[in-house]
């Protein structure tokens, strides 16, 4: 399914790109909109490579700008993020999906009143589809300069303090470049990720949408369901004093920013939809299962499982 | 309501016990059914506190009580439990609770043929109504010496080779005696576990089964039930290729041992059917916040989720 789906000439050409990290251009002007964990690792990464020689922050909050600036993970920043990405020759864009749109539109205002027509723009967002749409419509000749990227990294912590240069070592990167896309576009962002010590890897945008759905976005609701649904038990002070690891680790991602997974549920609807349907026959299953007491099915369904999972992550 | 459900006399005796570590008694002969995960863990564990005389390992599978014997977790080991008990100060069932009846009315056969009427008899099963009928249908005097037990800590890993001595440290054990119970049976079951690092609590069997049907056996369910979900999908491969650390700590639990989560769903059935009903409601309101692309009512929910969890673990 994935190999009809790889772009083959891109997975070709950052392929050979992959052996050549000695040609690697240096980044004079990167600007980096959001300087949370997403964003700040990235920058703390890059510099740690030395593939940087200069980072502009840009983003809504000044507090946070100041606190990236003191932990050395900018070098400077604007407010202004039309102001702040004027030299930019690439822009990184690591905010949450709701504000896309509007970020978007500045860095067009800007790039467009500085004459800056040689940017890569480029995104970390968690879905695709409607990312892509956006850059289509409000960057010039369809998105040519924008790549959207998706790093498949995280931790459920965020804010500049959160960020950490390794955060991208030996993860993937999926990059959904269009067929408006420029090449030399692509080869930059690949380069960039690889220098974090990412593997980067193309695929379409809709496919990428609908493996998300699955591997990260329905994980991330049911655990935010199951500590929503156990906080209205008159028990809870106990269900988290005799929580042992197996809970402590299934709900670990229900302590993630709401309005990131807000944006991500609404964004990327359609597959999560779909997910959480597939979920709901399959928890149906379970429970009819546990209700006739059909012990043989129940194990089934475990062994199955198990396999599963021992299969893949071992 | 958990204070109202702690047996408050068993609570403070508990405490005073906690006091007079010096006063603990050695076991002279300690007998292990079943020397996987748990048991073998308990035996590493009371050996490096000095705790424990001899240890004899009983069992099913000869194979398993060899590796138990090499990898120094017993002492010597017998496949017949009836033999294996026989001298006996304390006898430990650490064996899944499909195979605890049969288990019991060996012990109870053994300690009968050789007039023991002393031993203590405790448990590992991670649920308690059920153990605590058979133990009082099976064991003299209503189980009189049968102290029913569940540490709340384990991996995902079974078998000896995954027992460790810490596994217990620092974590919480659940005693949950009867009226029957004798007290010094009870007081010698907590000096045992907390040589092994861990803190004891006493409580009703009905109250431990509700709150680990929502802590414990609720979790298992949603990830053994969402990897098998996601073994239909044709992209099966990416699913586990591009998942990030949120999907394996979800899923790490899917990787525990079939049959015992099998004889657990039987086990404690009403309890785990109530939390998946509730657990369905709370998933079908994330679908229909979803589908009519309700933001506000998703955001209200994660940051409630996130609110409980990070009050609770921090």
């Amino acid at each position: 399914m994935l190999n009809n789906l790889f772009r083959s000439s891109g997975i070709s050409r950052l392929g050979r790109h992959k052996t050549k990290k000695s040609m690697t251009a240096i980044i004079n002007n990167l600007c980096v909109i959001g300087t949370g964990l997403i964003g700040g690792s990235l920058c703390l990464s890059l510099k740690q490579a030395g593939a940087c020689k200069h980072i502009t922050g840009a983003g809504r909050s000044e507090q946070t700008l100041q606190k990236a600036e003191q932990l050395n993970i900018i070098d400077d920043y604007k407010t202004d993020i039309a102001k702040a990405v004027k030299d930019a020759d690439v822009v990184f864009v690591s905010v949450p999906l709701g504000a896309m749109q509007s970020v978007f539109e500045q860095i067009a205002k800007g790039l467009q009143k500085a004459g800056n027509s040689k940017a890569i723009i480029t995104d970390a967002g968690s879905s695709k589809q409607q990312v892509l749409q956006l850059a289509e419509k409000i960057f010039p000749d369809h998105g040519r300069r924008f790549v959207a990227g998706h790093p498949i990294a995280g931790t459920e912590n965020s804010g500049p303090e959160a960020a950490f240069a390794d955060l991208y070592k030996n993860r993937r990167v999926i990059l959904t470049p269009t067929a408006n896309t420029d090449t030399d576009a692509v080869e930059r962002v690949t380069s960039l990720w690889q220098q974090t010590g990412a593997s980067v890897e193309t695929m379409d945008a809709q496919h990428h949408d609908k493996v998300l759905a699955a591997t990260s976005h329905l994980p991330h609701l049911l655990a935010f369901g199951l500590v929503h649904c156990l906080e209205n038990m008159e028990d809870i002070e106990d269900v988290f004093r005799f929580a042992a690891g197996g809970f402590r680790d299934v709900t670990r991602i229900a302590s993630s920013d709401p309005v990131m997974w807000r944006d991500i549920c609404l964004n990327n609807r359609e597959p999560i939809l779909d997910m959480l349907q597939r979920y709901r026959v399959e928890m149906d299953m379970l429970y009819n299962a546990l209700q006739s007491s059909d012990g043989e099915k129940l194990k089934e369904v475990f062994e199955h499982a198990k396999q599963t999972r021992d299969k893949f992550t071992h």
